[in-house]
């Protein structure tokens, strides 16, 4: 058995970032840039407006001085003029400040008569112009490769002039789901059976991570069926497979997959729920073999397969952020397994009260869900008391 | 002017859940339940084994008992007949104990020897079994309406044998642009214009909030352009306009929806950034009116149109999760208006240190975009040193 800390390494060691595609600006949201993107234009692209008001020289501006408005700059249209000496032109917030002009008198600091306006205060040059460039210039790298783009970022890709973006494609995530007990929810289930949870579930778990999720049939438990899976899964970038290792004498997954050629990289690591977890790859597809139980699958795949997803898809490796609370209730002494302990989460103001669920049964899907994040225990770590500090993965939507 | 937290009132007041539809379970991630889910299966659909092993009569099994082989049930397949007396019969995780038996020996704890299960362990009754619906129960409202779907949810209900499920529709959000100075991504900028950022950034807000984004060409600084915009968006739950509110002596947004009969029901609050905030109706679609500036439209949306979109989508109304953090920096004392000021965040093992962006010019939006986090200051906030509590709003991906 390794580690959880290892087995995260060794998993990682072998993703390569998936190739580049383009998309609309407004579907780039959570994607990952593959290319920086550079300013196809510079914002504000000349000295600008940061008001509403009067273009004026800054010099001519003292209380009590009276200019002569000669024309209008609406935000698009730009005074094809020049302010000379005691003129002004009325602008609005973005408009281009007119030649000539070296500030603005804001609005509420003037007062318009017929043709004239009566300055109110005295100006600096440059009051509220918001300078060619100031945001960024043309070619500055205004995002960088590799980022996952926000709403924000979407926003300075969009006024930096770009309609479409250079990201990562999404990474094709095979989900194989093995075992003659398991139907499809909504097919008749087998008897003594159940209806398979991981398939959809997985899916989503892919799709929230960035991922594209390819269902394969599921998989009866024959060494010939589990190969056929690996033979539908070419062209994925990871095969994840559920199950199959308990059946009868042998891993039915690794036995099917050798019949492709796969070459194991590790099974069993020190963990729970959870130890069944299998890497691998075939034919230089790589494979994640996840417990067939839902509670195990899914835990193993908060701590495996989100990183592995994230790396295909172009970020750089990264481990489940933990974060810190504190116990709501005593825990007993953990074993040589790192345990991944499922549990309330509350605020109490102070920060993060993480109370472990009574029934830590792996069959237990629905006590997974009301959980609201993971306790961490070390391997070894002693009896804590209530009110001990503990480090959590909080679990949220995914 | 009225309070942010007065507008958010009146804007959720009149927003009602959208209708219902039916979408795949895999599909479901992050929608909201419009209906419970009540299990169609019992999970565990029988007494099934916990762990891999043999299924024996607790009474009989001692340490130094000889057991006899009579059959094995691997998943999916039950054993048809009985343990009798002196019987065991090999079983895996999630099989079905066959009658008879009423314990699991797991196999760690026996020896095998040829059709001969040596036992190396006492047993109580009921060891290693799951009952029938220890998870849940044919019948059980396993997740209930107005819930927003995790991935373990998603789980959960095929576990419950559903295939797809009754979520609320995505709220349909029309976002109408409006401005003479701007263009699309890609087209044409005017002289001294720019190109358009709030377009596909809102489209991105919306539908990482959980909306249908509906992109309307962008209207002109006409009246007419402003009003064959609300005509475009019937059928729509929400219109969101961008801008129009510093063109000319009066709102040409206002002006524009006047002529399809707005009916306003607020405009300007006490925030910055964002003082020109629009609400109201045209026709019974509710209207709400972003500034032009990105960063203003961006914080606003933040602030109003996320809970908006929650609000039609079947949730119950909810303000923005502030969370505490210590300052960076020294602030000034704030005027009447509540501030949004764009910090960058960082973690210090202690908590949250959230530094506020020595530039809030609004027209900053690579600096927006730069930002972790808006600090909330409520109106007439004293000064503030580096080190104060400050309450935070953070932003990460939207």
């Amino acid at each position: 058995m390794i580690s959880v800390e290892e087995a995260r390494a060794r998993i990682l060691a072998g993703l390569k970032p998936v190739a580049a595609e383009m998309v609309g600006l407004a579907q780039a949201h959570g994607r990952v840039l593959a290319k920086p993107v550079l300013a196809r234009l510079s914002v504000p692209p000349a000295d600008v407006s940061a008001m509403d008001g009067y273009a004026v020289r800054a010099a001519e501006a003292r209380p009590g001085a009276r200019l002569k408005l000669i024309g209008a700059a609406p935000a698009g249209h730009p005074f094809a003029g020049q302010v000379g000496a005691g003129e002004a032109v009325r602008i609005f917030t973005g408009s281009v400040i007119p030649a000539g002009a070296d500030a603005v008198l804001i609005q509420e600091n003037a007062t318009a008569e017929g043709r004239d306006v009566l300055v109110n205060e005295a100006l600096a040059p440059g009051r509220h112009i918001r300078r060619a460039g100031q945001d960024f210039a043309a070619g500055d790298e205004v995002l960088s490769a590799g980022r996952r783009l926000s709403v924000r970022d979407i926003g300075v890709a969009g006024a930096a002039g770009h309609p479409w973006l250079c990201v990562h494609r999404r990474p094709r995530i095979a989900i194989l789901c093995t075992g003659d007990e398991i139907a499809l929810p909504g097919e008749a289930v087998p008897d003594g059976g159940i209806a398979n949870s991981n398939a959809a579930m997985l899916a989503a778990f892919v799709t929230a991570h960035g991922g594209e999720a390819l269902l394969l049939p599921v998989a009866r438990d024959t060494e010939a069926a589990v190969a056929a899976g690996a033979i539908a899964a070419r062209g994925a970038d990871l095969l994840v497979t559920t199950g199959g290792a308990s059946v009868g004498a042998h891993d039915l997954v690794q036995a099917g997959l050798a019949r492709q050629g796969f070459a194991l990289d590790f099974w069993k690591i020190a963990m729970r729920p959870g130890k069944p977890l299998i890497f691998g790859s075939v034919d230089g597809l790589p494979v994640l073999g996840l417990p067939g139980n839902p509670v195990s699958a899914y835990v193993c795949a908060t701590l495996f397969l989100g990183g592995a997803i994230a790396m295909l898809g172009g970020l750089p490796p990264a481990a489940p952020v933990l974060e810190a609370a504190r116990l709501g209730a005593p825990m007993k002494p953990n074993d040589v397994r790192e345990d991944y302990v499922r549990a309330l989460l509350a605020h109490d103001g102070a920060g993060w009260v993480a109370t472990p669920l009574p029934m830590q049964d792996s069959g237990m899907l629905r006590a997974l869900a009301q959980a609201g994040a993971l306790i961490r225990r070390a391997p070894h770590a002693p009896a804590a008391a209530a009110g001990e500090a503990v480090e959590i993965l909080r679990l949220e939507m995914v």
